[in-house]
């Protein structure tokens, strides 16, 4: 990585975590640049306008969730296994670390952009579906190899899991609920319950 | 109501319908201003600083909601017509309306301080808290009049019901998709059925 490369990096990750806990309208020129230590128009030379820059946090992000959330849980085998996966990282993914102090930055911008059309919300609009899709790529397999029951729907149960994961969020984050990794946890056991494939259990993985 | 007493209103409702596309931090006093056709020193006149007049959007929007939803639920009779009435009532409520084109002020808002302490936070963690706890009284009730199993958890019920609106929320407003309405009405259904007394059903309502 060239040394022009590790600056653009750094002011980068630096927006990230900004983002992470200011959202995506409320990061600031100044106020990265101050963090960075560099002057606006020092930014300015990396990144071209703020909303170029507000594009490239969105971008960097999405990177982070498909890295962590995405490509961890297809390392799974298909099946129940890469479902949980899925789940798991993504709600360790939610709990924010280091560099996301504020949490998920897609899910926030998602609130933050429903209202403002142009490249920013069309940005995590495709994300989003990017991510239903890859959820119910997982779920398909699962039902394709007798883990999960062959009627299920499975946008039905793609949109459980992430309602629950939305839930997960705002009884953590807002309402600072104790109990809310036990409520997601048991809210996703029972969907489990449901999608499995009972008779391949009585069975011994012989019937369907 | 006297005549400031309307133009206060009416500023209020125009600085809530603001709120609901902008956001709470959105909402700029400078717009505000031009839409009621005031100047900025007139409208400081009727709310004082700005973190007043957050409150008080907050507030109407609450007041809103608790007329509209949990008001509305508690006139039909205790058990599982009040969960649902509840349920529909939210729906349709987060879909807006001409008083709330942008959705929910206060879901906005709990994404957008979450990570920012101060009296607007709390404000609306506990317009939050005392919503779950409405909801779970509700469910409680459909418990002791025997529409519910005995062996529910109530929590679980309502952190259930609260996901599914705000994956509804998500999949409608930010990925716009065609069968939000279906996936959320379904994903409800379901636990209802879940959540209904069969012994009671089977032995036409004699026993527990």
């Amino acid at each position: 990585m060239s040394k022009g490369e590790a600056t653009k990096k750094q002011i980068l990750d630096t927006a990230v975590r900004l983002a992470s806990t200011q959202g995506i309208n409320g990061l600031t020129i100044g106020e990265l640049a101050r963090k960075v230590g560099m002057s606006k128009s020092g930014l300015f030379a990396h990144f071209g306008a703020k909303d170029q820059l507000q594009l490239m946090v969105l971008q960097s992000a999405a990177d982070r969730f498909v890295e962590r959330v995405m490509k961890a849980a297809f390392l799974e085998p298909k099946g129940e296994a890469r479902v949980r996966a899925l789940f798991n990282n993504w709600l360790e993914f939610i709990n924010g670390g280091d560099d996301l102090p504020g949490g998920s930055v897609l899910l926030a911008a998602s609130v933050e952009l429903d209202d403002q059309p142009g490249p920013l919300r069309d940005f995590v609009q495709k994300a989003q579906w990017d991510l239903v899709s890859n959820i119910e790529k997982a779920i398909q397999f699962a039902m394709d190899n007798g883990d999960f029951r062959p009627d299920l729907i499975v946008r039905d149960v793609a949109f459980s899991m992430y309602s629950f994961i939305l839930g997960y969020n705002h009884f953590r984050r807002m309402l600072e609920a104790p109990d809310a990794e036990r409520l997601v946890r048991e809210s996703f056991e029972g969907l489990m319950s449901f999608a499995r494939n009972r008779k391949r259990k009585e069975d011994n993985g012989n019937s369907i």
